[in-house]
């Protein structure tokens, strides 16, 4: 077979032209990159291959921003908490916070945008109860009560580009300049990155594709007094503010924003807290303007026909993909990082571009790319759980980012990645842009919905977070498995009810929280939504603290249709009388063993009628009811793994009623999985393990074959009609 | 040594003169009782020995109340939660209720006591919507919305007395009649009760003491339709309700009480419920009314020359030994069932009594006293956890029930009760009433205060409960530990501030329970008091999720204090960097591994000062943190083992800065403990564990000595003065 070549992107750096054609063949890329810190030689820009340059409209132009400052992009920063011990309390406003990252902005009046608050009772603190120290950055309060907490809420601008910074501090750059960021919703700056964008085009012709990265806003990292990570939240929009913002904000929705709707308590917004209506109009009001200056760019890069295309990261905030206005910003193509198979999926899934690319890991670091490691070890656990996801809806490039010399250095990773690129063509080349074969269609269920489509249960981009994996593994088992995905809002279904190509609705997290929703649960319009759709013969699944409120007697909710609850220490006095699991069950046929992460206390039956299907510690942690005509099932917790990911499938099927079609496209061995493409006449069975596995395969017809699989092997075989 | 004789009272029964006075002298009984079930012969009742016998004044009288069944007591039950899926519903009363134990009271207008709820909206259903069936005992929902739930809460009669319905089930009695209650509140019963009292005090003047079993109101205990236990809770005022009750109740206190003050959405009032202010005047009310009908029978007792003691269990509901009626009914004494040292603190704690008496384990039925089976076991168990209460408070009676014929049948047992009962004697011997050596005073801080003293965690009396133990073990540490401890209400601590005596405050218990304290949290006043406290020099001991309530960006109200708070999943992208434990620390020393029982999840430190003590899983279990001039220790959880009881006395002596105080009168062994009593010149080591111990004591100056200790042993020396 002829070596194919193409949907691959390459970087390369100064002085490496040999070898970066020798790579470029051997992993047939028809892209060339440069990356942060590397510069391509003319020669390889003259290659016959599409040229990629990193383009950050916001930073590396200090002898700009240096002259306006009051246009660096601010921030909302909380103080900590500070005990009143007399009447007069001193609060430190920059105590904690890194302060080379960070300005108090005295420029606008305190006064107007400040807020001090009583943490104790919540309330403000009169504005001529305090003054501000300047000099000190500090916050006298007088007639403070004793024995109380206080907080000042302040403006600071944020002076030193956060990623440049995490990479500044990280790499040891010493005296290298801080890269001072920009915020375009200010006039000089504005003018400044058109101008600067006009004359960067015009001076780099040989460029095919710029690669935003990214726009505007970053998302929240802010750093601690010791130069260290002190929050980071990959879907903050607390840096997006400034006093032009909240004034055009007032203007246009006709009421003020408050310090309060950005620090949130210290929460600031995270996606886990039930978003409040002004954050979410503040979300769409920003993401408006984003797309129309982003907008902007994409234009003048058209003009010069060239591609232009983001990064999906670093100053992503107010871009939203999954979001209203993203498609009036007319981009190409994204290109995100992939970590697993929930963040190729927010990658390749993203509508209103003309394709998609992943850049794999590991990044061509000194971190990885060092003597007596081996890179491929990541490298082949990055492709493996990318892979599925990949077969349900590919990305339509891949590349790598860093220094291609470091990489070079390992033949045996030249060699993987050889491998890989060739499967991955080897995937576009039998699927032909065909649907795969889809069981039955998942909605997840939550505040969020579709904008924060695959982005559920992030802290931060494919990073563990011990309160968020055993949740987080619903969507990593969801990336690959045969059914349709969509995620949905509570309000999508109190305004539109559920749509009937729902097969099953996902609600999952812990209580109180953005995703398993809060109050809400006390909106009966919703509750008696859910209810008859489950009892008219929906399929509901709930893990963790699912429909979650206390209220009216029950904890969950949606208790009647779980046939579960949790008990919360209101109800020790009435007896449970229901531990015993039940003799053999669908949805744990094949299953031995259970791992429900960090899982969930003190659930309990409510009736003879639940199968309880496993129960420990004195409570249960799997269970499944039948609802009138519907079924729901409860799991604690759901960290991925092979065979959680087949326990959420079996769960899917028997809560749609579809058991009888659980074996279509199977694989009996839960470390394999089958794809068919029926439009292509082709299916796949691929090993997801890195040991060889024997799968007993199921076909479309539910007809049994044996299939042997390499260690995470992929076998191709034609859909035979008999 | 003369055998010693006194404080033991003996069960005997029918035809067994000659063995009960051989026992009689052996245990050095000097009263004898009769027990459910069994009667004295006139020979034992002969005896020199006081003669104890059992009184139920509202059951064994059916021939009285058939002829009145409409003052049998009553109960407010809820209904099953049904499920509305159209516009008229149905919803059956007693479906899961026993119908030999209860009837639907039709006699009072169910329009004016019953209520019909949506707890879909926590809304009441108009009265002209619903209508009874009394044929079925169903009530009709019309207009019902549909898909949200519906409950009936209803008025009942209890026609079975639950103690005795309790035994009749449980020893199958078959048709053995069922006692029917009566209520002391309704007007023929009223008159019937002290009739019979008077007469039945005239026909048995051998009786010395008369030993209720118990008064009026029977703790809840309600059995389902299967004739098991649906509910129990030991403190339950459910049974004292009556239409006459409550009508009383709105004219003393001009507002009404309506069902949802008793079924409170299924959770009945439980003890773990932070109470409402209505239940907590109900209780009032109801303890006021029944120590008033008590004195009445305790007088006519009294005017019979005999003396009058309370069984402290089954219709003690409204005597509350604890309340402010109790001194005003004139008890002689209270007798309660050991069932550990928290509950024999519980009855010697108990003022304004002459004396208290301990009925201890096992009793002496057949589930126990069967062949081949060691009922010294179990006595063994129940002496060494109840003996560590009496050196600290002993009880002045100890005593045995059920069948004397089945004790005697095992040699073995009455020797080791012939041990333990010169064992009890020998320790008032050496005490002589005198006050033991006490390190400290320790507050322990909830809803329920003094009332439930003693009575903190417990669902029914020493019964384990999954989500109490944990928390019951602090109780059980303190029950036989050398501190003085108090309960106080957060009533308490507004009111009238904190006690200069106390030293340590422990607040314990999951979130929104009473105990925990819920909503009192944002209650300024409450922590300013307690941050003053601390912060001044107090020592605060938080279990499980202490002060917590989700308010103005802290779960723990009081995280200033502990230095740590619970992560609920608002704050993940806050960074977490404090998970060192410290290297050695004064609380852990000699702790050796770990037992935080049902534990608790998510805790962390919030700054660097914070000393860690053990961490694990991601969390923290145990820390400590200086505060001020003062120090907070936070425990996951602290169920009980002589180490956790040792763990929690050095958190104790630590929080309260009295580490220098530790060693005295101080077992380095934690299985051992030491008890020094200054004004009687004496003091006791004793082994609380079942295996022979060595253990290294510090005497009241820190002068170290070494014990040698039998299994079980008990050592008893003079106190010396240097």
């Amino acid at each position: 077979m002829t070596k194919q070549a193409g949907r691959v992107t390459l970087p390369s750096e100064e002085g490496f032209v040999k070898e970066t054609i020798e790579i470029m063949e051997r992993w047939g890329a028809d892209a060339i990159r440069d990356s942060d810190g590397t510069l391509l030689d003319a020669e390889i820009k003259a290659l016959d291959a599409k040229i990629y340059t990193a383009y950050f409209p916001t930073r590396g132009h200090n002898e700009f921003i240096s002259r306006h400052m009051e246009e660096c992009p601010q921030i909302y920063l909380l103080s900590d908490y500070t005990l009143a011990r007399e009447t007069e309390l001193t609060v430190d406003l920059l105590q904690s916070y890194y302060k080379e990252q960070l300005d108090v902005d005295y420029l606008h009046d305190p006064k107007a945008y400040w807020q001090v608050t009583d943490r104790t009772t919540g309330q403000l603190v009169p504005e001529q109860h305090w003054h501000v120290l300047e000099q000190e950055h500090k916050v006298v309060i007088r007639q403070a009560l004793p024995w109380h907490e206080y907080t000042v809420s302040f403006l600071a601008y944020i002076k030193w580009d956060p990623v440049q910074m995490y990479n500044h501090i990280t790499n040891d750059w010493g005296d290298k300049p801080h890269e001072i960021p920009f915020d375009v919703k200010q006039p000089h700056t504005n003018a400044f990155i058109y101008e600067t964008m006009k004359q960067w085009l015009q001076d780099n012709p040989e460029v095919d594709v710029v690669r935003f990265t990214t726009f505007f806003y970053q998302f929240s990292l802010v750093f601690n007094q010791y130069g260290k990570e002190k929050f980071v939240d990959w879907f903050g929009y607390g840096a997006s503010v400034s006093v032009a913002m909240m004034e055009d904000f007032r203007k246009e929705k006709g009421y003020a924003l408050t310090a309060e709707d950005f620090v949130d308590q210290g929460y600031y917004n995270s996606t886990f807290r039930v978003p409040s209506k002004t954050y979410l109009e503040y979300v769409d009001f920003v993401s408006r303007f984003v797309s129309v200056e982003t907008r902007k760019l994409v234009d003048l890069v058209h003009e010069s026909k060239k591609e232009a295309i983001m990064f999906l990261g670093d100053q992503w905030i107010g871009v939203e993909p999954y979001g209203p206005y993203f498609e009036s910003v007319g981009l190409d193509a994204v290109v995100g990082s992939v970590g697993d198979g929930t963040t190729l999926r927010m990658i390749s899934d993203i509508p209103h571009v003309k394709y998609t690319e992943g850049r794999f890991l590991p990044y061509f670091f000194p971190d990885v790319f060092f003597e007596g490691n081996d890179p491929v070890i990541e490298a082949r656990q990055n492709w493996l759980t990318a892979r599925r996801a990949i077969l349900r809806k590919p990305i339509d490039r891949m590349g790598y980012g860093g220094y291609l010399s470091l990489a070079y250095k390992f033949p045996e990773f030249v060699d993987y990645v050889e491998q890989i690129t060739d499967e991955f063509r080897e995937i576009h080349a039998h699927i032909r842009r065909s649907k795969p074969y889809t069981g039955m269609k998942v909605a997840v269920l939550n505040c969020w919905g579709a904008l924060r489509t695959w982005q559920a249960f992030t802290v931060a981009h494919s990073l563990y977070s011990k309160q968020a994996y055993s949740y987080y593994g619903i969507l990593e088992s969801l990336s690959g498995m045969n059914v349709d995905v969509e995620f949905i809002s509570f309000d999508d279904v109190l305004e539109r009810g559920i749509d009937s190509s729902i097969d099953v609705i996902i609600n999952a997290g812990d209580a109180a929280t953005a995703f398993s929703g809060g109050d809400v649960w006390k909106n009966t319009a919703l509750v008696e939504v859910l209810r008859e759709w489950v009892y008219g013969g929906g399929g509901l699944i709930g893990v963790g603290e699912p429909a979650a409120v206390s209220h009216q007697g029950r904890f969950f909710q949606l208790a009647d249709c779980f046939g579960v609850d949790k008990e919360t220490g209101f109800s020790l006095s009435t007896d449970k009388y229901f531990t015993q699991p039940a003799a053999g069950h669908f949805i744990t046929e094949g299953i031995s063993g259970f791992d429900f992460g960090e899982s969930m206390k003190n659930v309990y039956a409510l009736h003879s009628g639940v199968d309880i299907l496993e129960y420990s510690r004195g409570e249960i942690h799997l269970s499944a009811n039948q609802a009138g005509e519907g079924r729901a099932v409860y799991i604690a917790g759901l960290p991925y793994s092979p065979q959680n990911s087949r326990l959420l499938m079996r769960s899917l099927y028997y809560a749609a009623g579809k058991e009888a079609e659980l074996h279509r496209w199977y694989s009996a061995n839960p470390s394999c999985e089958v794809h068919a493409y029926p439009a292509s006449g082709m299916y796949a069975v691929v090993n997801n393990s890195q040991e060889p596995q024997t799968a007993a395969v199921y076909d479309g017809q539910g007809k049994l074959s044996e299939v042997q699989l390499a260690a995470g092997g992929i076998v191709w075989q034609e859909i035979r009609e008999d």
